[in-house]
């Protein structure tokens, strides 16, 4: 029995293993581009949006008369096969592509052709019944179906990641809560500056994150506009009349966001501008991660000859050579992961640099880049929350004599005392190691013991009232 | 006469020389920072920022009964001189500092003192009358008074850029208009796609900068939530009750933009993730600009052997040695700008990610790329609007002729002959180097001349319409 | 039949599947480390690197007395099995990771161990005959055999690399010399300016090519450089007298590389500029082949509406939607690697940057971010070669016909008409579409024609000669 | 009197003021360009070194009988004149500008052609005599004279700033020496880990700032290697035979470095490799610096709460808030223009990726990136030296009692008393707040107080023994 079936293109002619679903441009492909070793198949979000795509192009061109209800109705049938993931394996070629997409796009094609080939009684490969490009393609180009469907998957995408985000933001707003009264000493400048709380840095960790998932979700709301019907640059040739915004509908039920079509499809065609606004926004949250994470390893440095204000899970043993050493891998291995999105946020601006005249061909590894870095940063994050944020513990007793030793304190009686002579305090304090109560209460007597238990009371350093008197 | 006056700080006392207002402070600030040799006094927008936080602050804390009103109208007698745009040329540090920003912040207390001494009738540097720390400061931190000074300044020269990019957007949509009807090649990845219009080319850049202006305006909105009253590290220890909002309050009124407390002081004092959302945003423009730039390049290409479709106006002789050669300088020096652009991006996220517990010190590097880059991209814009694109003429014959000449127009033959067929008549084409012409309607007969000339007319190129049999 | 072992370290006991040889500290780093998916077991030449460095230090210890010869050479017997690629699979850890590579070098002391412990006749996990830490980790730490190890292996890479990139130099230099006759317009600034050959274009890349494979082995000899015997933190705490260079000696036999023992401990434990150094000039590399596929791009142009000066090889048909368009596909996948190279470069950066104190913990990083960049680069160039380069052709006549046709080639008459005579006749070239031959020759008669063989004729546009008169 | 003259080029004519000396194309230079502000004229290297290659040239031209002895004596005399910069202030295009360098070109070719003009007892603009581009530039091009200027005056300013960066290597190799015998805890990933000196430390810093200038240097010596004779594109066209040589060596003559001539003119032409690997290497010293100033702060850190090893000197009163606050500020300045650096290296690739064809038009963008990052960081590493490192101070007694005071000082003990042991140690030395000799001698009494004296004393915790039993 025949294995093989012969496919042609107008290159040539090739044999293509019988159970593939996939046809000759896809196999092209893989003889093409052989760069990561990580195919579309890794993204499933990205096999159904071509699934949605498909579908809703197919039931708008039958709306628009171009498609057949029979033809329409099988190509239905394979983009289902596709949103339900059953065919993802068939998603062969390399995330990085030459052709703009052209790959992914016929891979698509060729498997729905092939699905609905096999769904209306033919073999697969008999493509005068259901054309890969004349019916699944029919009305598109790969320049409104690959961008298409890439920002249907990475709408989906990111509101996975965002909700990996929002458990950060809670886990950090319940450490605010849990070291409410854990009185510390703020620093600015890495010196020692004026007392808090440990409850206020993890509250700032969590409003600062909280920042950003508005910044994220106004990014990716960039992405609803679509230009299906576009074709081949934004002119609508060959799509019949009607069909975009018809298209555009049926996405909307299918898919169950507010996609719409975009009013310039010249423009959409080439723009990759909401990539690099969606980038740079979570390069923004990989930039606060990098630096939450270098406080958290700073806080718990130590124990002995470090900031030791916090401890955080000991997640391994720190070291093959100092017995005891206990690691901050957690913070470590999120910091990475932070770089390595920093650096696909630049690939992600030279990729969107490069669009000439009426196409970004290189849109591809932006698609590598922001699902790489959506998927490890994703990880990281909850990494990060799981193995170390929720077991964070504090040294209370610790800080607070920090607190109280330090020379900072002194400002709080600049209200009373002036700048100056605060800073003639804070100069001898550092000079003769003494503590500041011991200079302004029991040697100069600047201020009554009683005043002193006011301003320095647990209560008024966490909530300082202004006293000047 | 002495020309000089003693200062003192507690590291020790200096001669001033007397005509100067500002103090020992911004002296030491000169002696340790000289990195780029531009100083504060390059950015007016800064400098009057200062002015206003400073009376900002001045009025509130005589609201709230910390400051007298003699005091107070000194203040804001300097605080105004400051806004005048009188003492810039007091503003001598350097543009990137250390110390997060004290060095700008005390040569603003310094020199609004020393001008509220002369009001009130003293000598410059009789602070016991009215003190840099102690009065002008008066319940300010350089950590709360800096950065919200440099927010609306940055706000303000966002309304500056803003409106200069805005000519660009009008510039290309005149230039969409007239070229509405030059029928040209539309082009993917390189190659001969199908025809458009250069209206819609010029079009597209229009609606791909308005987008910009939209994310950019989103992105400066970020600007408008400040932290005075934070004082140190946002716990507003020294600030009296009320002060915060009272001093807001003040602020929108004088500077006549919608400022708002931040919501958590101790986040907000040490958060720089508007400038990098902004900077980020900044740098998609740039991103943006490349690629059309690059275009005008492309698209200028020749005289004889390259594109050819569109002449950009002649600046200058092009060469030292061609005669007669001229050049697209202003788009190459408009790519250039965006290059350092995009550089500047890289540097705000460094200096982002390099925060530290309570305090991003890095954030003087910060308004060095921001100022510069706003700066220079300005610049490189008006000189783009007023220097290239008014001026650029289109070589309507010629554009034309490459279109009917071409055999991406074959592809409007797809919904009669589908994609097979058209794909031999394109190989036979390309192998014969003969036109579709002469292929599909005299030797194939595939079509009739009516068929054709309905097909291929100017308005049906322009507004293709579905034309499947 | 017990299908598990029980092992600890000090947060407590797990147990571990028998057939596995890696042992608990493995374990952990995979339940921790879960962000890319991808193991150190795609890395042979790491693995194989760390079989060497292990190898080296047990025969060292041994020459030192602090291992005795039967678990020395059950230390031998394992690194062997690792060197030969045999257990790849059991190196689990995902390669970004915290603990700064303490996982890895655990991962390999435990395989080792057990590879050792049967060969001895005892059970994996029977560590007090072989211990992971004690004997296999003997007088080492993470922080020297992890970036040991790292560098042998990344010196290994960098050589199948710079084989590869010199293919591509061979393949331009071939090109060079096949097309050295076609004479064709050289383009400064997109605009055309005088003759040259495509053989000429073809021989620049292939020297710069050259140049680069240059810088890549200068930067490679950084890596011999490496720090076996500096423990810790360079202070060689527990590692016996001469044992540093004993070590590398071994290392050298071993591996076969020059490898030096590093002059200042301290500082190579915690440098990462060598990395620095190879990924900037791998970024070089990426920035040169950048310029080339955007060449080849436009050069290849067209067919009908662009340069067409030459063709690139058909790989798969260009667009679902237009019939017969041929894309530059290799280009533009290796255009997008390229991408990801230079993005990479700045997480290596950015890693790099992050070192403190007497560690550089971010190197998991950096080894990710090299050994993709190594892959995806070399797999790109490949394919550049192998299925564009080596089948371009050139299209000889058009390229003659646009020179001869050209206003440039007025050029050549500057010696004898001086420029500002030939700026004039380019104008009225210009103007009047005119040839230059046209109006040199025959209107103006400013030279004769034998005069105007005489300099345009092939040879001495390909080699011009001076003349002027 | 009149007080201008008209020149003309063949875009028409323009008054120029009499007292100029440049000409009509600056002129247009100043008009088109108007992005940053700073000017040529602020780079008198770049000055003197037009100088020299226009005299190299000319005398060059004159020994190959193109030019007569009374012309190239006019040329060679205004040539000196740049060198010996008397007319910086002529040269007023702005550093980034479009046109690659003819604007710069060209103002050189005009201000000599006038002073020529003027020793030859002609006036300015009577250009018949001596004519800017028939005589100054003759067979020259722009795209091959200001490379070569870009490339020695880049040369030169290395040289200036490699001598600053010996004077860092020196200074922390005094402080090296300096604190040899200062004992302090090492600390990895921020953990406490095992003894060294701050010597050690100092010491490792000198190192690896050695190790950047033979990098530089190494770097630098690729800008030896110029295009003179090129021309255009690198075909020679109309430079005469034997001029390209000549031309070099009288340069080397004047400049006084061993400059060579490119074997491919052509690659030589477009290629920026040299100014990518400079950068890069530029790059990687701003890395090593970002951490050591990052190392600085860190270990200043306190003076209460924090590391508290050293004191950097006191440069000014830290805060407008907190009485006696002393900040790191030089090393933040440092700190902030190494991302300034980072940043400017990412503008140079951007740059150099955008060569096309024969030429590289963004090699201006390139020049301003470079001499400002060679102008900062020189400026930022001489403060760091003189106002930071010079002064540094170690807190002895705190660092040594922190070392005794540690846990990790158990690691002494592994070959001893075996990693798992000191393990267990170590943990009850964490649980239980003991210090390490409690547990080991007085508690378990594992070894004797003499073995404990033996291993740690100050001389053997600096210089490890190995001791094993």
């Amino acid at each position: 029995m025949k294995t093989t079936r012969k496919e042609h293109d107008f290159l040539g002619e090739l044999e293509i293993p019988n159970h593939l679903y996939y046809g000759i441009q896809t196999f092209r492909a893989v003889e093409n581009f052989n760069i990561t070793g990580i195919s579309i198949s890794k993204e499933p979000l990205f096999i159904k949006a071509l699934g949605y795509v498909k579908k809703a192009a197919a039931l708008a061109n039958k709306d628009c008369g171009v498609l057949d209800a029979k033809i329409t109705e099988a190509i239905c049938y394979g983009s289902d096969q596709l949103i339900a993931g059953k065919f993802d394996q068939e998603f062969v070629s390399d995330l990085i592509q030459g052709g703009a997409g052209t790959s992914v796009n016929m891979n698509a094609n060729e498997v729905i052709a092939n699905i609905g080939l096999e769904y209306l009684g033919h073999k697969k490969g008999e493509y005068d019944f259901l054309h890969p490009n004349n019916h699944v393609n029919c009305s598109q180009s790969t320049n409104d179906a690959y961008p298409s469907a890439f920002r249907i998957a990475l709408y989906l995408k990111m509101d996975h990641f965002i909700a990996i985000l929002s458990g950060l933001e809670v886990a950090f707003s319940e450490k605010g809560v849990e070291f409410k009264n854990v009185l510390k000493m703020g620093r600015t400048q890495l010196q020692d500056a004026v007392p808090m709380t440990l409850g206020q840095e993890f509250h700032a960790y969590a409003t600062t994150i909280g920042e950003d998932i508005k910044r994220l979700k106004e990014a990716q709301s960039l992405l609803l506009e679509i230009n299906m019907g576009a074709t081949a640059i934004g002119t609508k040739v060959n799509a019949p009349e009607g069909y975009p915004e018809i298209c555009v509908d049926y996405l909307v039920k299918e898919v169950g966001i507010p996609l719409t079509l975009s009013p310039d499809l010249i423009e959409a065609t080439v723009d990759t501008g909401a990539y690099v606004q969606i980038m740079g926004t979570l390069k923004r949250t990989a930039v606060k991660i990098t630096k939450i994470c270098n406080d958290l390893r700073l806080l718990s440095s130590g124990p002995r000859t470090g900031f030791n204000e916090i401890n955080l899970p000991a997640r391994q043993p720190g070291s093959s050579i100092m017995p005891g050493k206990v690691n901050p891998v957690i913070p470590e291995v999120v910091n990475q992961t932070c770089f390595y999105v920093i650096g696909q946020d630049l690939t992600v601006t030279l990729a969107a640099s490069a669009g000439q005249l009426q196409l970004n061909v290189m849109e591809p590894v932006i698609a590598f880049a922001m699902f790489t870095s959506l998927d490890y940063l994703g990880n990281a994050i909850e990494t990060l929350v799981d193995k170390c944020i929720v077991g964070i513990t504090a040294n209370t007793d610790h800080c607070f004599n920090m607190v109280m030793n330090s020379i900072g304190i002194v400002t709080q009686l600049n209200p009373i005392l002036g700048y100056e002579v605060c800073a003639g305090i804070a100069g001898e304090a550092l000079k003769t190691n003494k503590s500041i109560h011991q200079i302004v209460v029991e040697e100069r007597k600047e201020i009554t013991q009683e005043k002193w238990d006011e301003i320095y009371s647990l209560e008024n350093l966490i909530n300082p009232k202004f006293i000047n008197s």
